[in-house]
């Protein structure tokens, strides 16, 4: 995507930076922003932690944000207390929206009982069912479904392909990116005498503000009233929340994670990639959950666990350290009952058939025979 | 979504219970149904469970059905011996299906030598290939594609952007939740001298009746002849099935589990959350399978297991109670060896590696240097 | 869909290979290739792997390619030194592209900005940015999306609901099944004092030649510079790959698994189905990750690792076998503690809240009370 350029002086004062330039070095067009290992010499770098200090010495970057104790060590330096945020900052700077299309396209299906808000964009092939309500500048890329009745706040961008069923509510400047499906009916079935049961799933979906949702990802829609997710919550891709589920405020839910119905997380909870919840939890406020993580039970408020089921934090690391070992200690008990004669333990020899996983995993046999 | 409203009598009425009064109270209009805890006063609310009887005293639900010795318990009772099937026979009249557009939309590209039964509804931006063959009163949503020679029972629903490639075959009254791909081409590579070889995937996908699919879940086309699934199978969001996997009737596959090439499954077989299944393997017969279990081997009619590599269940829970204590077992046993003049097992303290994982995976660090 | 037929002594001729008749059998009409099991009288099979010898004998296949020292135990030979690669050259004859449309459909929005090859298809309902650079002779299935700036090779193939966000660059020869999304915004979020704060992701996704992607998978782009898939590198379906994550070539990266950001992965890598990778780690060249492990540290040059945390190959393996031991373990200790006079270990009895685990990931409890 063309990115835009500034002179390196023009950033400076956009940032409300000091420029210091070494020896007879110039003002320079700069392209763009990249790491001090990758950065070229038309490009800005950033230096936030003094471990990489040392690389300042080879890096080709055009100039870098540096702490004033820095400022000497590069050709050119924008200088900051606090680096960090002072490049997330120049980020949006080279920052573009994507895509390049505006107004509502004659090629786009909009009922003509739907209501969409001062200056929004919606691109061809997007549907937006009656009394859909779109607030003010939302975006709505190609591909996308807006079922009836579904609300969006101001401001809400949905790239393409993503699709609201019906009733889903949308707090203002949410997210979408693409192949993200809001408001799918629930795992609703239960084994009866008469097989398997569909119960109706009548609920809907309601998000906060500012919540961000990630490619493909799935949030179903209640069972009976409302899955939540609050304001700044950021849903990764490929995540599963399931229906009735109720997440609160600034919540990172990494890749692959699954939450199972009807579990309530608090605010300023982690979960780490391909974790898995069980239903009807209490996740506990500013709690951390690990990766690849088995929830169980019931998690206190600023808890942290790892492992499948899980463990706290210490014990984890501690049994992950110990795991090796497990065959060693073994043997030593068989020895000492051995001494003290007893019959020792046995352990059949390694299982083959995990051997046979492997390879069933890891290699197309099936079609070699 | 505007749901429809009832006057409780109404409602006794449709489902055949017997409706009575507390003291004076009044015959009402029915807004929907919900929890004991959630319900609100123009709420229908049911109790199935005896051990949630408490709620009855405190519930805000207009009505309540109820078995008969609770019919005092509250203002308004549906009195049933059986409350829960009651419950979803009512849910049932709250259920409204999704979408109000009908009939084919001259925005939708269906080929003239595909076949429509009578009442269909075919959405905008939808494309249907030569010779696909739809039966009676199917709706197809929005951005759906139906590939060359696909074959649909009667009563089918396919969400937005749903796929199903050429060739594939589904069943009476199955129903596709949005993003579902289904027919897709299987992993089939194999490493050779030459780097790797693509195995061409000629096979399809062919399901029974009342199949349920989820939101973005895959099931692959078989390498040769077919990948099937079962009557009444219901299978949830982000669901991976890979080529060639046979599965029987009335089983339950919950979110984000995969299932490998070539393995057969039986019917009513469960499979939790997040649990992985080896390819070529049998699963029998009412078996259940963990949530995150990894399967390995081939599982018995009836058996029930858990963990991975997968134990039995009673196995699986002893193991996750005595894992927390394996660093103390690791101790007691280097007591005992230096008590007995052997050199002690010794481990290495934690590995910080782990340590490094954790930030790894929680924080989003590598844009702080 | 309807396959192509052949002669059984054309695909003789077309393979170049030797063709057996047994006592007076005669040439065929061969409507299909299967499996020894399933393949019928006008079918072809294959015996590669000489342990399913037997099969031979009981096939119902019209033809079987075979080795020499089996040409006479069926009606009909294809004879070869190599059955496997024959028979995957024979299947390409009974291979069908998906797909009948041809030419660039005027239901489909391509900006006059873009440039397309020569002999491009471009179904209905996609979508093709300005300055969008297609090669020869892509196909591109309805309700694809590629943004701004973004350039493919020749031959490549969006079957539908592909994604490529802007400025997305892909050699030639690729594969994206359906529902692939490539170049969303990555996972860049921080918390900081004034809550969770958006990273820019202002890089893109770079691809080598002939990479196959799977359906509903996700590729993000990069927070700076670049995410790099190489040539050949085959991706299975719902993977996810995290943003400035680098991968070599011929690696095969199977279902649901995930990489988190800036990890980099060698050459000939093998990642089995549901592994997970930690960000920031490097993962050597012809390694091999098991199924559902967890890595957590880099993995050296050919390396073969399993378990989560990971362990190496032959340790998880033991521990797999000795894990449903531990309780016998747990019991021994304590009966040798005792008998040296030591308080023995004791260990609570299983924690039932594992049952509850069970019960809730197993069954829809929350709607029955």
């Amino acid at each position: 995507m063309a990115t835009p350029t500034y002179k390196l002086s023009e950033i400076a004062e956009k940032l409300g930076v000091k420029l210091v330039f070494k020896d007879d070095a110039e003002d320079i067009v700069i392209t763009g922003i990249n790491t001090l290992e990758e950065a070229g010499p038309t490009e800005l770098s950033f230096l936030a932690n003094p471990k990489y200090a040392a690389q300042l010495a080879s890096t080709k970057a055009g100039a870098v944000i540096v702490r004033p104790e820095h400022e000497g060590d590069v050709v050119r330096a924008l200088v900051t207390e606090n680096p960090y945020p002072m490049f997330a900052q120049a980020l949006t700077l080279f920052t573009q929206p994507q895509g390049s299309f505006s107004g509502i396209s004659h090629l786009a299906c909009v009922s003509p009982e739907a209501q969409l808000g001062e200056g929004c964009t919606v691109y061809p092939f997007t549907y937006i069912a009656p009394r859909a309500v779109l607030g003010k500048g939302c975006t709505i890329f190609p591909g996308c479904y807006i079922g009836e009745d579904c609300e969006l706040g101001d401001g809400c961008v949905l790239y393409p392909r993503v699709v609201l069923m019906a009733g889903t509510k949308v707090g203002d400047f949410c997210v979408f990116q693409p192949g993200a499906v809001i408001g799918a009916e629930g795992f609703g079935f239960a084994r009866t005498g008469e097989g398997i049961k569909k119960v109706p799933q009548i609920g809907r979906v309601v998000m906060g503000e500012h919540v961000e949702v990630g490619a493909n990802a799935a949030i179903d829609r209640a069972a009976l009233s409302t899955t939540v997710v609050g304001d700044g919550t950021c849903i990764d891709n490929l995540v599963q929340i399931g229906h009735n589920v109720r997440i609160g405020k600034d919540c990172l839910i990494v890749s692959q994670v699954g939450i199972s119905g009807s579990t309530h997380v608090g605010d300023n909870v982690t979960m780490a990639g391909q974790a898995g919840v069980a239903g009807h939890l209490h996740i506990g406020n500013n709690s951390t959950i690990g990766p690849q993580a088995g929830v169980a039970k019931d998690i206190a408020e600023g808890q942290v666990v790892g492992g499948s089921p899980t463990v706290d934090y210490n014990t984890y690391l501690r049994n992950a350290t110990l795991m090796p070992k497990l065959p060693e200690l073994f043997k030593r008990v068989a020895r000492i009952e051995k001494e003290l004669g007893h019959k020792p333990i046995t352990v059949s020899k390694t299982d083959r058939s995990l051997v046979t996983l492997w390879n069933r995993w890891l290699s197309m046999m099936h079609l070699k025979k």
